[in-house]
């Protein structure tokens, strides 16, 4: 059986620009790794129209989910729902269960519900909303596109509840060995023991410490038997002699 | 004049599997902004040839510049200088001046130049070697794309020798002021401002403290005097009164 695929598309200038460090991407990365859920790309854009409606079209024609984080608050630049409609082929309006959502919120804050804050309720025809237990604007998916705030808080939550509603494969597990030896000296058997392994993936991520080399080598793959077989064979050919 | 714009590409599974943050985007896109080069879009792509030859190739063909991260070291699973050379329509293959310079570094260090470390003197024809001072396996430029290492030292370091052959527009300058007020409130008169300034990009970037909403205003733009300007009128509108 083959998991599910996942892209995930960041929208943001302050993440282009180096003003934010976005950890939305490592956050989504690790939570579908445990439903087996396999994100095989991520891409991120600027806060603009046409860059988001190319990205957001590609993703959702090559993947199984994708969920994006950003650009859908109540301000000028926060176009990300009017894109990704457009991406998808569906109008885009105001829709009666998310104003009364927004509603019932700005009157128990004693706030106006101003006309920027009823953008948030712009969601495209045949959406379901994306509950937001945070500050209540709700996201939304469309079809396989799961629409989601960027404010880290925020995207959390949605992920929350998005994900227990989709089906994944088997969780990918992971298992790591570390060696005190350089990337250069274990690849030749590394690469191939990986060779008789087609089923799992092996990664090796060089490191130094004190002015010494060594690597992380690490296993992964969805079969728990597999994965253990590979580490004992791993770990007899790189584990250290005690001294 | 319009800037010189930017992508970048991240290969690696271990961020898609949320094994690794990744920090080079967050480095990339500072050193990119200080110098005047636009940072358009970022992918993250799968250790799988075909992903990585795909998105370099869009990327080659829609940008001024493509910064690559990853999957240059000796092991099998580094796989991104065959798969730019096959998008870029270049042979590969090892070249004498990265194999002299392999070959004394482990000289030097008294360790065998054997076939795996042999592997990272692959490059593309045609390119030019980018210097490694840290651990000496070079990066290397293929027409428009900068192929680099992931480890976070060493991409820095291939960065640093990298961006002063490069031409810049006027750096982007940004400004930001805090307001202890929610995104809501101020979405309509920041707005407006926006439109008065289509030169600049303004941004606003909600947060909570203490249980109070508050939101940071950023203004962008390469004309010091426009942004100074647009900062005096933002601050006139929402400064709050001294009490």
């Amino acid at each position: 059986m083959t998991n599910p695929t996942a892209a995930m598309l960041v929208i943001g200038d302050e993440i282009l620009s180096g003003r934010t460090r976005d950890s939305n991407m490592y956050y989504l990365a690790g939570e579908l790794t445990r439903i087996g859920i396999t994100l095989r790309e991520v891409r991120v854009v600027a806060d603009v129209h046409n860059d988001i409606v190319v990205a957001a079209r590609a993703l959702a024609g090559g993947h199984d989910h994708v969920f994006t984080s950003g650009g859908i608050g109540p301000t000028h630049d926060d176009i990300t729902a009017d894109a990704v409609a457009e991406a998808m082929g569906a109008a885009i309006g105001p829709r009666a269960d998310a104003m009364a959502l927004l509603q019932a919120h700005y009157d128990r804050a004693g706030l106006p519900f101003n006309e920027a804050r009823q953008r948030m309720a712009r969601i495209p025809d045949g959406a379901t909303l994306i509950d937001n237990p945070v500050s209540t604007a709700p996201g939304f998916t469309i079809a396989n596109v799961h629409v989601m705030a960027g404010v880290p808080n925020i995207f959390q939550a949605m992920v929350a509840s998005v994900l227990p509603k989709l089906t994944g494969g088997p969780p990918l597990l992971s298992q790591s060995l570390r060696v005190n030896r350089g990337e250069g000296e274990i690849a030749g058997d590394f690469g191939s023991l990986a060779a008789e392994y087609p089923d799992l993936s092996m990664g090796s991520y060089p490191f130094m410490l004190n002015g010494a080399h060594g690597t992380n080598l690490v296993v992964r793959g969805t079969d728990p038997g597999r994965v253990d077989q590979a580490m004992m064979r791993l770990t007899r050919l790189f584990a250290q002699p005690s001294e």
